[in-house]
This record gives C-alpha cells, structure tokens and sequence, in this order.
C-alpha cells in the first residue's frame, strides 16, 4: 500500500517510524507545511518522500492518515475530498470521536472509508523529534466503528495496528469513546491542571514534592492550542466525570473532616482492590 | 557510631541499605518484632545483627531511627527512655509532625536529641523485601527541626542523608512541613483515590487507558493502615488544600462548560510554566 501521513508531528513521526519498523511491505509518504521537517524526515528514510502539495501524492494513496490537530481535519479532508483514489481508507488520531465523526461523514464520497481511530499513546512534547516507534508498544487502540465502515477495511487496519505493537485494540461506539476517553484522558488533565494551579507559589514547593506530586503533574505540560477544543467538544461526558470525581472527594473529605478512619480505610481497600484489577495484580489477602 | 533501625520494613530496610552502602564506619543493627526477617537481614549481611528485645542494644545505640508507623511511635519512645544511652540522637521517617512532635517531646530526657525527619521516598509496598538504596538517591528529605534541636547533631545528621543521596535536605517548621506535605503528599492521595474510585467498574476501563490514567492512580495501592491517620493528624491544612484544589477545578469546569477557550489557554500555559519550573527546566518562548 501507499500510506500517506498528514501531519508529521509527534504521533504522525511515531506512524512513520513504527510502519518503517513494522511494516516495510508499504510505502510511507507525508504531507505536512514544514519542508524541514518533511526532509529531515527523507533524509533519515522515516519517509520515502514528503510533499507540502497535497495533489503530488493523495491520488496515488491507498492510506492516508491524519495527524493533525482536530479543527483542521475537516478542512483537510474537504480539500481532498476531490483527490481520492477510489476505496481508499482514511483514519484519524483524534481524541473525541462523536463531533469529528458528525463533520466529516457527510462529506465523503461512496467508496473512500474513513476508519476513525485513536491511539492512547499521546505524548506532551510536540513535533517529530519526539517520535518513536516505542511509545505504541502495549499502548491501547480504539477504533470507533460507524455504519459506513467495511469489515474488510476494520481487520486490516485492525491487523495494521496489532503489528504496529499496540496491545488492546478495541472497536466500540463514538459514544463509548467519547466517555470512557472523557474519564481516562480528560478528567485526569482537568485534574493535573487544577493540582499544578493550586499550589502556592511562595512556597517552593518542587524542594519538598515526593513522587507521588510528581506523577500527578506529569500531564500538565499540555498543549494549549489541542485541549481546549478536545475539552469543549466533549463537555456533556466532561463536566459529567468531573462531578463524580467531585462527590467521590467529597466523601473522603468528609471522612477526613469527622475522622472517620474505617470509612477511609473501606475506601482505600476499594482503591487497592482497582488498583490491582488495572495492573492484572493479584490483590494480597492480607498484609 | 552504632546504629539502630526499629522497624525493619520498607523504609528501615532501605536506610540499612543505605547505610551500608554508603557510610559503611557506622555499625547498623535493628529491631523489629518479625524474627524472620531479623535472621534474614543478618544472613544477607544488611545489619550486623537484629534484635526483638530492646534492651539488649538500645543502651549502645547513639543513633536509633524510627521507622515505624505513627501510632506506635511514641509508646515505643516511652518504652525505650529508660534505657537510652546519654546524648544518644533519635530520629523517626513519619509523614506529619506536629502532632507527634507534641506528643514526643515532652517525653524526652535532658540529654536526648530527637531530629525529627521525613526522607520523601516512600514507597507503597510493604516489607523489607522491597526496600533499596536506590529510592533514597535524588529525592528530598525534610527535618522539622525544634528549640531542642542541637546544631551538631543536626549537622551530623544532615551530613548523614546527604552521603545517602539525598539531594534536598531541608530544615523546616513543622507547620511548614505539615502545609506543603499536605499539599505535595497527602492532597495527591486525596485526589488519586478519588479518582480511581469515582472509575465505572462495569466499564472496564482498563482497556482505554493511556499514561496519564496510570500515572494519576499510580499512588493508589495504598496502606490503608497508615494513611487515615495521617490525613486525622494533618486535617486542618489537608482539608484546606482541598478546597483551593475544589477552587481551581470549578474555575476550570466552568471554562468548559461556557467554552471560553482563552481562559483554558491562560490556565494551560499557566501550569505548563509551573511544570517546567518543578522540573527545572527553561520554558519554550513559543511552539
């Protein structure tokens, strides 16, 4: 196949570098607006050859894959949309599903394909000299499969994404991505943010953090051109998981505030017992 | 100088470790109340010998280290005053220190020097089997130092942690150390039970997580034996940095909700700032 990456960023450098790794019987090209980036990439046969001109390669592509941020997608796609080769496939990375999927279905044409996916395997630091083939390795894959989409296209983007080295990967609802994701991913930053915002400046604090602060922060050099739009199209299943983590504190607050030990105790146990369950552990009996 | 370790588990398993790995003119010894793991730390040669008695080495000791759980603490101070040695040093590893810097001091004899200290490298298995001197390199320590406190024997025992490599070793109030563990240690437990608890266990979530739902529950198998206490005995400055916690989180809810973009941007380079600060690092001027 020609596969033809748009985007050559972080994620989009990572595609490169796993297929090149992984799946050498394809053709790995890319568009992006960096021609240095794009010869760098050529120069370290990453690629087999960049282009800035999307009209060079997307006829011939029988892959394309966006990595781009999610407010330009559609456009992208649009702009293609004259270009396609017939049944092609297309893909995404983005990290909310139902509103990506609403932009972009009614546009496509009969044949081409749009397999929208999401590899959890993010990383904060942006730009292609971060990519590696490393960071897919036991990561998680959802693909959020629509009506439109051809069973023969899901197994083979499916049997793609296995070789690229990811562990668990899933086909489930725009919906159920959109929650769970919502959960895992963005309730976990709109944390990492408030912890970091809230801590007093005067202090110096980073003399006196252990690992525990350190870990809880390690998201936060976020990307503030991506979250927010990642944040407001998915507010509804957002401000939802907010307000549960927020009752959860609540109640551990309350047992702290009456210092109600066995209740913080059953919740620890509660946690323990998740903890282990996450991790495949088993949960000791006793310690 | 001999050395006792009460509490043979993690922690004091870990500065036996240390000990004889870096300051190896001092004789170590320890008392616990398991004989196993006394006769196993012999046999590995991790101290010269291990006691279930005290009083048959707290007489020779000139320093003792506590590492024991804070509810115990002070009837074993109580105990072993009869039997110390003059001008013996004592130390302990607890992670709050008002409250048992009250309950202490007023116990102790003239000549006996408690340096209360706090090595921020806990860890959350328990045992002497998951100890190491790894753990202590690169990470603070905190001593929470009092009237009392002789400078030479706070130099000592600064000289001491220092040579165990630790890299920040500070003297601080105990109202100082209270507020920030609160906030670096004890609010990022808060928020990580939370978290894993407020989790919809019919969902299987762990099949949709990237990094950072790992990295936010990693502190979650957690002693549930040791920690209520510790949020009873810290609750006023604990339940303070919740709420300034709360505070930020709602600023940020509410920015998703009105989807004011631009002030989920100001937030996100705000903590992007502080991340780069905690971590030492120069801000890029754009990206």
């Amino acid at each position: 196949m020609n596969i033809v990456i748009v985007g050559l960023g972080n994620i989009g450098g990572s595609f490169a570098l796993s297929l090149r790794e992984n799946a050498r019987e394809h053709t790995v090209y890319a568009i992006d607006v960096d021609e240095d980036t794009l010869e760098h990439a050529e120069h370290e046969g990453i690629i087999r050859q960049g282009f800035t001109d999307p009209e060079k390669i997307i006829p011939r592509a029988d892959l394309i894959i966006f990595s781009v941020y999610p407010l330009i997608l559609k456009s992208l796609v649009e702009k293609y949309i004259p270009l396609l080769k017939e049944n092609v496939i297309l893909t995404d990375v983005t990290g909310v599903k139902r509103s990506i999927i609403g932009q972009i279905e009614p546009l496509l044409p009969e044949s081409a394909d749009f397999v929208f996916g999401h590899p959890m395997a993010g990383r904060e630091n942006r730009g292609l000299k971060y990519s590696s083939a490393e960071v897919f390795k036991g990561a998680n894959y959802l693909f959020t499969l629509t009506d439109r989409n051809r069973d023969d296209n899901v197994e083979l983007m499916t049997s793609l994404i296995k070789r690229m080295g990811f562990k668990n990967v899933s086909s489930v609802t725009p919906e159920f991505h959109d929650d769970v994701i919502g959960f895992t991913s963005q309730l976990t930053h709109v944390i990492a943010l408030s912890l970091i915002n809230s801590d007093d400046v005067e202090r110096n604090t980073k003399q006196y953090t252990g690992d525990s602060y350190r870990d809880l922060t390690r998201i936060t050099n976020i990307n503030e051109n991506l979250w927010p739009e990642l944040f407001v199209m998915n507010k509804d299943y957002l401000i939802d998981h907010i307000d549960r983590f927020k009752s959860q504190m609540d109640l551990l607050k309350d047992a702290i505030e009456t210092e109600d030990v066995e209740t913080m105790q059953e919740m620890m146990v509660e946690a323990r017992r998740r903890y282990h369950d996450l991790h495949n552990l088993e949960m000791p009996e006793s310690e």
